[in-house]
């Protein structure tokens, strides 16, 4: 839950006026997305979402964000669409931080997910790579090898207090990934972030994915083997093959993958889970006690790694052979 | 901001069945209220408020709270309506909680009201007293004089840790407002609360009052005193004028107060400037640090009792004598 600043109505009233919406009517703070705050608006046309951009995002990096919502919307993805303001920018400032005004998206996330939505996110995820191509700004993946080296040197002395023998666990982990992490496999852009409060539903029809704030440039079936570890896992820690295979099959019914990216998919499954447990674990070790946000177990995406190191074959995560 | 409760969209479908609404086609938890989930829903039809009620709002209270809305809106005031279920019920259960649907009011509050703003939430407030004759549920304000005690003796000890010497004020001003509460005032539903965030304007006009969570029955005029300290003052802790005397004329403009009302508008206003202090002092005592939820200062509302003490008659609120 996220309102990190609040807006008066005339500040308000001025930014809309760059636009051309309808009138102002209401405006309230929601409970979604963690690094920015984010309202709610109606007004006498269309319902809104208006962003403000806390300090966590990059300024910098707005411009890819922004751009590659509006790309993705021209190929068709059902995805929210910046409005440009009247002299074209897709960026504009509210409250001393940049902000923008964002289409709103109906739909629902699924608290608890079935075999046949992870076919519809399969699906959809592929067709989000497809429809990234020929998007023309670089976003380098900040969440990947290196990154993870430097989230680990920063939580790696007091891991222990979280699990003893992380520490005796990570360092050959993060070794291994290094040296045998895929190099060659088709790259493009990526969603990087495809949990369930990023895809909306209507009834059991998938009606878009939100949240681009983690997109970059890096391995398309790296994507996939995150959707994995997001979607597929029971709320025990057993991996559900039913719904691994749908996730698979949906996204291979667009794009199928090639041989070589499937048997990636083991060791792309070992980096993501780690990628998470990473986040989570610094994470975990740097909120405030008593704060109220909910903190996230990182020993979660520890137990998903481990189930991906125990994997032999690809076909092991449900894979039916085309 | 609060949404102490998460709710899957399948026992949300099924609590919408039993009401006789549009399509559910987005629902979002909103940073409104304290003691309560609220969530924003879009359907078919029209935008609702869903409210789950939390631990801190006892039960038996809510026929209260849901009768007074229903019967305000049936006299004409501009407040949210809750929803009768098919059966006829205004309160249903989801997710473990007493829950109830309630029309969407637009409007905004306002972060900065000038006069003539005020001018219309006294006499909003007026109306709302005038409204509210002849609805027969009665509540005691579990807010007055000996709620006022029990507070303070849960924070006295710790007191001085938040202004040194506050025991020796406060001991003395809650025995002089036992002696001096007056009794024969004309008494009736108030709302007990009505802040900036819970009056809504659509531009200049006000288009409804909301959160009659704190409505009880009690002193008409002690709901004025309380929008005095809400609206009049500035935030360096001067008292203005001008917003006073519309508040009051605004008021009057609609229920006339009389001579004996007026005249104990001081001791109200120390009275109501007392309970906010108190809850407050409580909440600071009491609020674990590093919690996320924005801590209000008592020692705003302890400057806004010292104010009053000092007024000697009524007109220097800004009283136009009629």
């Amino acid at each position: 839950m996220a309102v990190y600043t609040d807006i008066t109505e005339d500040e308000l009233r001025q930014f809309l006026s760059q636009y051309d919406v309808g009138e102002l009517t209401s405006y309230k703070g929601i409970a979604e997305g963690v690094e920015n705050s984010n309202f709610l608006l109606h007004t006498t046309k269309d319902p809104l979402i208006l962003t403000l951009y806390e300090k966590r995002v990059e300024k910098s990096d707005l411009p890819f964000f922004l751009g590659l919502m509006q790309h993705l919307a021209d190929k068709g993805l059902s995805c929210p669409l910046p409005l440009p303001r009247k002299d074209g920018e897709l960026l504009g400032e509210l409250s001393g931080r940049p902000a923008a005004l964002i289409s709103f998206l109906e739909g629902m996330w699924l608290r608890k997910p079935e075999a046949k939505h992870c076919w519809e996110v399969g699906k959809a995820l592929a067709a989000m790579h497809v429809a990234g191509e020929g998007f023309d700004i670089k976003r380098p993946n900040a969440l990947s090898l290196e990154g993870w080296k430097v989230l680990w040197e920063k939580s790696e002395g007091r891991a222990d207090e979280v699990e003893s023998g992380l520490k005796d666990e990570i360092d050959p982990e993060i070794a291994f990934l290094a040296a045998h992490w895929p190099k060659d496999l088709p790259s493009g852009v990526i969603h990087a972030d495809l949990f369930q409060d990023n895809v909306f539903f209507l009834g059991d029809e998938l009606s878009g994915l939100i949240d681009f704030y983690f997109a970059c440039n890096d391995l398309l079936a790296y994507d996939v083997s995150i959707c994995l570890n997001a979607w597929c896992f029971e709320k025990d820690g057993s991996y559900n093959v039913t719904k691994g295979k749908a996730l698979l099959a949906g996204y291979q019914s667009v794009r199928p993958m090639s041989e070589a990216e499937l048997e990636a998919m083991p060791i792309l499954a070992r980096g993501s889970a780690l990628r998470f447990f990473l986040t989570r674990l610094y994470d975990w070790l740097t909120t405030p006690a008593g704060a109220l946000v909910v903190k996230k177990d990182p020993l979660e995406y520890l137990r998903k790694l481990r189930f991906h190191r125990s994997i032999g074959h690809v076909a092991e995560y449900g894979l039916v052979e085309e």
